[in-house]
């Protein structure tokens, strides 16, 4: 593992922090132990995530993006880390914009660069399917009754290509999200664990969301649970076409015109510094 | 706050990680924003704290150096830090070593290099009355019982610069250092709260530490826990002139000559970035 003399540069999206590596103007190779070694907040650079840019394969695809979790594991998506792609291949000059089209291990996406600098990620067509989620029911709704822990709830279920549970809440300041949150992570119904967001609903055009994510616990920004909440409050007839999502790391603009339409979601990005390893 | 431009250098002594940042070749004025936006893991650089070089105000020393912590506030001492501090001036060429001479908020600083590329650092003289560390006994002692929670201990207590309780143990992998390093850190007989040592002596020449450090909890490396601890066991007869110790994020070199001698603590620098904050 050679790592000395990588150019990367370190960005963030409401606090979903990535190190950056243009592997199109420099030659990289990077295994699990180097992902992890990057990844270290203490001895490495320190990210949440590591995303290389790479040349497409060929096709329709500008560039093909990989993402690696901090464990070295490979991911298949990020919206976070898709907005901060988008700018970072402008700012680099690897690509013109506005539009960039990207090959990644979840199929092609299409990010907008916006005039203000926020960046649009096609986050795909949600699924409502309880077999698509998983979730276990008897026919399709757009809630279910759903006990945990011996109390009652209603809850939405979405799939953004992962799993997502939506229950609304007065206040999201007042949720046990860390109590509440693994109970409901971990139930039954979900086979393959979920996603929990908890929905506080200001206006048609406003909700306040905090997010616990599966295996990980609550974070600050996540991208498909806004699209899946805005999903879910849409169709229980709670939200706009076009909804303001306060997560706690800041704002993120979620558009989804219904039925068979993917969820557009619109967020900032920062660059931080630019850095070599030495 | 305005960091676009700053150039630095990320560093860590035994995973106690630094931003350097050299304000003699390039002006930097950093007011507490703006160490708490660097110091951020995931919107900043991220570090335990934030290492300022500034020419020395005049007399013997070559250079000054600042310690901040990562909330702001400025620190007078880092053992993990004066390491990094001297590997950085001389691999910046701001200094030709191997003798580094500094001026810290706690006095003037002395450093090798050696060349292994390791540094030493004189920690300074250790305190024994019970009333400079301070601790309340009758009377000054090289151990004194101490009893925690309906159980018996004998503890040294140490000054170094900061105070230190050294407890012996049979094995460091089965303290419960979560349980019992808050009740002897908050401990009446220590008004001013203590750093908590727990020391397995493998031989004269090698012990085994972990430290829980006042204010944080248990941490990777504490250099002047490693020292006392070396003082205290030498004290106690337990330890030689010169002992390795193994912390959880590796070795320290302790030399110790007894008496009214400093204390000499050797270890290891890693330099793993340099960047430009964007």
């Amino acid at each position: 593992m050679e790592l000395g003399g990588l150019r990367f540069t370190k960005m963030h999206g409401l606090g979903n922090d990535f190190v950056m590596i243009d592997a199109v103007s420099q030659s990289v190779s990077l295994d699990a132990d180097a992902v992890r070694a990057l990844a270290d907040r203490h001895r490495g650079v320190g990210c949440d995530q590591l995303l290389i840019v790479e040349p497409a394969a060929g096709g329709e695809a500008d560039f093909r993006y990989r993402i690696f979790n901090a464990d070295g594991g490979e991911v298949e998506q990020c919206g976070n880390g898709a907005r901060c792609f988008a700018r970072f291949v402008v700012d680099q000059g690897l690509a013109a914009g506005p539009e960039i089209r990207v090959e990644t291990l979840g199929g092609l996406l299409t990010l907008r660069l916006q005039d203000d600098g926020q960046v649009t990620v096609n986050m795909g067509v949600p699924r409502l399917e309880p077999e698509a989620v998983p979730f276990i029911a008897d026919a399709q709704s757009t809630a279910y009754a759903f006990s945990v822990d011996g109390k009652d709830y209603e809850i939405g279920a979405v799939s953004m290509g992962n799993p997502h549970a939506v229950l609304r809440v007065e206040d999201v300041d007042r949720v046990p999200v860390a109590e509440l949150g693994p109970l409901i992570e971990a139930h039954p119904r979900f086979p393959r664990k979920v996603n929990v967001g908890f929905m506080q609903v200001v206006s048609p055009e406003h909700v306040r969301l905090r997010v616990f994510e599966r295996g990980v616990g609550e974070t600050e920004a996540c991208g498909s649970g806004a699209c899946a909440a805005v999903v879910s409050g849409r169709l229980r007839g709670w939200l706009a076409q076009r909804v303001a999502v306060d997560v706690l790391g800041g704002r993120l603009m979620i558009e989804w015109q219904g039925a068979d339409a993917p969820v557009m979601m619109t967020g900032p990005t920062a660059t931080v510094f630019e850095g070599r390893i030495l």
